[in-house]
């Protein structure tokens, strides 16, 4: 249901979880794959599509057409070495890339790997309910973001 | 369901649905909103998420990392010079971003107004069954294609 007040408070930033939580990030967040200049790479604690990604923005932004040039082409830089490095680590057979902001307009992409036996293939991963979602094994999840790390920083030159 | 030699041929491009699209494109296309340099843009018969439009990229890739430096930059020049002719012309709440490639994964872009009233706010489009999917009206349709086309000539500074 669409709550006017509310949207306006997210739209305009004076209301923003993203923002929030971009303020009280620490460097030793265990979701924390790396720190690029477009923002907080965030791996998601998911065992169906495993090494999925949320690139944050910095700053309150909603729409790509905000950005400066720089920003934007930076942005996309960060997005497509992401891409390229749970590429490398996963192996998926396709990546989805998406920045919808249906919840929080703030300015985020996510990347997700796909596989032919992820549960819901040839389909977007919003049409799991969301209680069908589990968690990674909790050993795997802390290897998978170091393999992550290394692998951002070789897919760096993209 | 995964059947991996399709699967193989829409990956390699040697049964690409959109590659056949590009191919037989003209012109007169009913849906061409535009031709720009990273591809056509198609506005969709879609009476909820009204100015809702796919760029295809023209040649067969299907991840970003694929792409030049130089076709990423123009890429998502054309997607955010698109995302800000359809706010200019349809006044969305928000807009949403995709790039999946669940179905087709030749390279092509997702831009999708949302509205507070489009009957799946706060949720990703894919979430409607296809059942539930209209068209526009008829006359509207080519009304909103030539509006569309305008504000992207406007928005081509991006």
């Amino acid at each position: 249901m669409f709550d006017a007040n509310r949207w306006t408070s997210l739209i305009d930033g004076s209301d923003c979880p993203m923002c929030r939580e971009n303020d009280a990030a620490t460097p030793d967040d265990p979701a924390l794959v790396a720190a690029v200049p477009s923002g907080r790479i965030l791996l998601q604690d998911d065992a169906a599509f495993r090494g999925y990604c949320i690139l944050a923005f910095p700053r309150h932004v909603t729409e790509l057409f905000e950005l400066s040039i720089l920003e934007r082409k930076r942005f996309m830089k960060d997005v497509t070495a992401l891409a390229a490095a749970v590429h490398a680590v996963c192996r998926p057979a396709k990546l989805n890339y998406a920045i919808l902001g249906n919840q929080v307009p703030h300015l985020h992409c996510h990347v997700i790997p796909r596989y032919p036996d992820d549960g819901w293939w040839g389909r977007p991963i919003w049409t799991r309910p969301e209680e069908a979602r589990a968690p990674l094994p909790p050993d795997e999840f802390a290897g998978l973001r170091a393999r992550l790390r290394d692998a951002l920083r070789d897919a760096a030159g993209v």
